[in-house]
């Protein structure tokens, strides 16, 4: 190893301060959203027993895990997705929580995947799930959620569309059509979209159905179901009704959805899904072997997608980088012009900090003018410059280039 | 697995909406100092190459890891600490930011130990660094970060102390006392306090040296070096000088140290260190093979022995339960009192969130007296009331038990 310099992990990120900036952008808009809509932040592990993710995929285990087994010979994995750790907490803890839950969470998961764009083999997810209601009301709650994370992030009707359908209509599909493997037919709809039309209709000829009666029934609007049309009601009265689509080809490709399901895509259709979900009914009972039972509805987002998104977005972009602007390191600036009243700034410095400003100076003699380069650098608005005319200091507007002679207090005030 | 529900891993914890809370509160007590103090945040990966932690460690492997091979026949570890991560990221990124580089970082770092009281197998770290500046105004800096950290918690003179030492004091007195292996002779005072004194005896005899000699050295404060003077000068300037005790004991277990190094304990020495540091200066030039030559000095406080401490102190846990009284889900509930009007309430609900309200409602047709108990069990302070008045609603005070008959537009504006 002697000669190389070390780098991250192919698929990790290093997030250098403009980098995490930029995440923490992200992060501040989902609890912004999540807050407005009562929902509470909760975290789980970043390990689990890999048995976990094995009950909840019905035994069919993702092969693209961090997998290993620990010093204490357990068969663990880093979590690839939250929904299995949030069902085994939700059944730990649900009796201290009235009911329906709302909770949120912000954390990464990890994925052995082949790193390109908008997917690493670590990325971090903003989950939101509704634990407790089976109305579709909870289901219209939490797309609004999705949809106002998206204008929050700046974006408008142009750029963004939710694609959503409900299981419900699929399963009545398959019940009048004579369909017995519904889990099979659910497979071929999820691919429906990016198959080829032969191997679609070879596909569908297993199960006695042709192409063209497929698609006229996900055509014909009258087969969304009446969970899907009080969705689309409810987000009519909130003024959120224009950014849902009935799109009977959205059915998700996990087993353990059991009615609605959504994506978030941009309207061009150019990239992944923005975010996903829908609601898994059974999957707590199942993880909780019949312990606890409630009604679930959940989706995720995950951060590589949409920053791409915001991006390439003008206006969105914008709102992110006039957010960036108020997170500079410094409002105020001490800038020492003699050396001997060091101490005294150290002193003035203290005070601003102890009031809540983010304050900087120079930690060692340095060039008068140097200070207030770096004033600049750093972003400070206003600069605090103390002399021998301490305990007199200098209040300067570095934007509007005014100067004012106060005393200590005096700037306290002013600057509060 | 069919007849058991899941737990957490031994030594991981969940953080339900409660626990979550409480995290929370140190996230914010962390940023809020190391805003004020200039540091801007960064993140590094949860894995890493298992070699950087092998040159950090000059080849001595930490056995407790979380250590694999992963897919691609990488040897990995899941992130013990931190700051091998942050040598390699600034490394990297150096170029980008003016001198000297203030930056923080909140993240999980994973340690196989037994678990135990204020240890876990995964714990969450605030570490903040300065980097590119050796003057002793720099460490005075990073341990006012420390102290204003504790302040910021709660805690007072009476709880709290930082114990710092320098290196440099042990390298003169070895210097002067023909002690050659001085790693070695570190790790011997390191453990002076723990050991039993025939043990030091015996360790200090192969030395030459008496356990009477080298306390005597200990114990006269004029062996602080000239840069724990400096620095005891520049906090007293802050007035923050009290809470400094010199003690030439601490010397820190890690090899990478190299001048000034601090712990932060509870004044009855009853937990572990609450947080620990010191200068790095040649770690940054070795991890980047002599690309990255910069002087380097931090501290981490880990979250499970300062919250055991916050939660043992009585005026430190008041301060954290007053502000977990802040983060109640609910501000304003709207109360449905004639379910024809449940769409007239989504967008009176929709209006609300959008000027950044924290809103609820019975998303069902609910009792009338059970929805203002679910508002007060949220934390609502105001109620909102539709009935089939609308346009006209009800705003209420949960507390003070007044109300008034306003429009929406009335309501946002009282409530603004």
């Amino acid at each position: 190893m002697a000669d190389k310099r070390f780098n991250s992990l192919p698929g990790f990120r290093d997030f250098a301060p403009d980098d995490c900036a930029i995440r923490n952008y992200f992060f501040a808009a989902w609890r912004s959203v999540a807050h407005r809509y009562g929902f509470v932040e909760y975290e789980a592990p970043i390990l689990e027993e890999t048995a976990l993710y094995q009950k909840k995929a019905g035994d069919e285990l993702n092969t693209q895990l961090f997998r290993f087994v620990d010093q204490g010979k357990r068969d663990i994995t880093m979590r690839p997705e939250l929904t299995a750790s949030l069902a085994r907490i939700v059944a730990g803890h649900q009796r201290n929580y009235p009911k329906p839950m709302k909770w949120f969470e912000i954390g990464q998961c990890f994925r052995y995947e082949k790193p390109q764009k908008g997917r690493g083999r670590e990325f971090i997810q903003f989950n939101a799930d509704i634990i407790g209601e089976d109305d579709p009301a909870a289901d219209a709650e939490l797309i609004s959620v999705a949809i106002d994370t998206m204008l929050e992030l700046g974006f408008t009707e142009e750029d963004f569309v939710i694609r959503a359908s409900d299981r419900e209509s699929w399963l009545k599909f398959c019940a009048e059509n004579n369909v017995e493997d519904t889990t099979g037919f659910l497979g071929v709809i999820d691919k429906i979209e990016r198959d080829k039309p032969e191997v679609v209709s070879e596909k569908l000829a297993k199960y006695n159905l042709t192409s063209e009666f497929v698609h006229a029934f996900i055509n014909d609007p009258a087969n969304a179901s009446p969970a899907f049309q009080q969705i689309q009601k409810n987000l009519d009265a909130r003024g959120l009704g224009k950014y849902l689509k009935l799109d009977l080809t959205i059915v998700r490709g996990l087993a353990y959805y059991t009615g609605t399901v959504f994506e978030i895509f941009d309207t061009s259709h150019s990239m992944r899904a923005v975010a996903g979900g829908g609601r898994y009914d059974d999957l707590l009972k199942s993880l909780s072997n019949g312990v606890v039972d409630l009604p679930c509805t959940g989706f995720a987002m995950g951060d590589m997608v949409i920053r791409n998104f915001v991006e390439e977005t003008p206006h969105a972009k914008a709102k992110m980088d006039a957010w960036l602007k108020t997170q500079n390191p410094c409002d105020i600036y001490v800038v020492i012009a003699d050396e001997e009243q060091r101490f005294n700034a150290l002193k003035v410095v203290t005070e601003l900090r102890n009031v809540g400003h983010k304050v900087e100076y120079a930690m060692t003699e340095t060039k008068f003018n140097k200070q207030f380069k770096t004033a600049e650098k750093l972003g400070a608005s206003k600069a605090v410059i103390i002399g021998s005319e301490f305990p007199e200091l200098q209040l300067k507007d570095l934007h509007a280039r005014t100067e004012e002679t106060l005393e200590l207090e005096q700037v306290i005030t002013a600057l509060a």
